[in-house]
């Protein structure tokens, strides 16, 4: 129970303040935390109340989106808060096709080039680096699930994530494991023995993948055991392959957001448990 | 336009006598069969509904959902069918987890291994393959996208239908690709080449990836230009690969299948040339 750290997003109608205080309540020693709501308390407000509920950052949500012009500016600003934070990681969410934009669709002119989207990613990566290291801050790529290619990542899979982190070293760019955008790959043995190898492990994000999907597919993620993958036997094998921090609870679904959020976090605890009952 | 093969799962509300006789009417030269509608009409009466109209049948759409009970038995009917027609393949869809419907909630029971459906597919296939041979057909394993792994296919990039497929011989056992499926697969360039050195392209099949995908994720393929995909240059890439079969446009779409099938047709061909424009 004490890696187990509630993503915000889960709980997104709480704001920092009432998150982090929920946390305490409920035992937890750590938070992954949304820009969104640290912009909404201001970043001081956000990085006391998070002191103040002794809790770890295990992850900032997120930068990215490096395909569209203005990236670089945002981004250095989420890499500052991610230090002032002292965030396990700054979770990078690289952008799709440029001119898509997320969930909609698109104007007269985007682009259909895919290649050059990747490329346009490495590059942008590339010039946050230094910037990032300077303030001892972790850059975190996360793979998507391919049905977000077009408008929200045109990175896919976690070996895509690590072949695209190796151009850096390990303590500056690592990679997330998200169980909802990976649990299909065919790839993912090796690969996250490969990614543990190379030290890039940087962040576990848990939920479950709801069968039907609901009709807003970025809604689409379930409560751990509500859903079709087999996540003790993927968490066995991310532990397994060495990770060693926080395993934050990401959940972007309709209901569970309605639901009072004391009891999610009751039902979240629970899962987890169900989740790693008879791990190591 | 030689190479156009209307899959008739585009034009789905026309028997197959009537899409015989709608491909013959706008000059086509080849037809993917369904199942459903070979049913339908009856197998007899489907071949001489082909061969009236002069055409080749680029391939039979589909056997598979290996992973179900009396999986076997349908699929070596399939294969009949598929010798009958001499089609060029027989379309393989491996099936979900098991226990998992298409589309539709789980029930209590079934089964969240992965692993072991993968395995299910592998041994039913190479138990289907000497039947195969000994009536002249080949399989074409379909990699479907990710979205569709808990319901559809456990079968998810194309390398991975390669790994399956080189256990048997290549003209016995090839695979599809369908651009929809695999666009945004980062290793798809390096195993395209690898399919076509290996004599694995079996069927290329064509349709656009919506943005937004709609609510009901299994209708979401666009006509051709409709949507986000690079077809020209992913099209380019299979023929490079050493591609020689058909081009099946293969549509599931509720206003395209609304729409008036000659309206279809017509369309279907001004997409399908703007999208060979400039090609060899």
């Amino acid at each position: 129970m004490n890696r187990l750290s509630l993503n915000q997003w889960t709980t997104r109608r709480w704001s920092l303040p009432e998150a982090a205080d929920g946390c305490a309540r409920h035992g937890l020693q750590a938070i992954g935390v949304w820009r969104e709501q640290l912009a909404e308390c201001g970043l001081a407000a956000g990085v006391r109340a998070v002191r103040a509920a002794g809790l770890r950052v295990s992850s900032l949500c997120r930068g990215g989106f490096l395909t569209a012009g203005g990236a670089l500016d945002d981004n250095r600003r989420a890499i500052d808060e991610a230090a002032e934070l002292d965030a396990a990681c700054l979770v990078l969410v690289v952008g799709g096709l440029p001119g898509v934009p997320p969930g909609a669709p698109p104007p007269a002119a985007f682009s259909r080039d895919l290649p050059g989207a990747r490329a346009r990613v490495a590059e942008a990566l590339a010039a946050l680096v230094p910037y990032a290291a300077e303030r001892g801050v972790r850059l975190a790529l996360e793979p998507l699930h391919p049905m977000y290619c077009a408008d929200r990542a045109v990175l896919s899979t976690l070996g895509q994530a690590l072949d695209l982190a190796g151009h850096h070293p390990a303590d500056r760019v690592g990679v997330v494991v998200d169980a909802f955008h990976v649990w299909w790959d065919p790839a993912l043995p090796a690969q996250l023995t490969r990614a543990g190898a190379s030290g890039r492990l940087a962040s576990y994000q848990v939920s479950d993948w709801p069968q039907p999907l609901p009709p807003d597919v970025l809604l689409g993620r379930a409560m751990m055991g509500d859903g079709v993958i087999d996540l003790p036997a993927l968490t066995a094998a991310v532990l397994a392959a060495g990770y060693t921090g926080d395993i934050e609870v990401e959940i972007f679904n309709a209901e569970v957001w309605s639901a009072d959020p004391d009891e999610v976090l009751t039902t979240m605890k629970r899962r987890y448990r169900e989740m790693l009952a008879g791990q190591a």
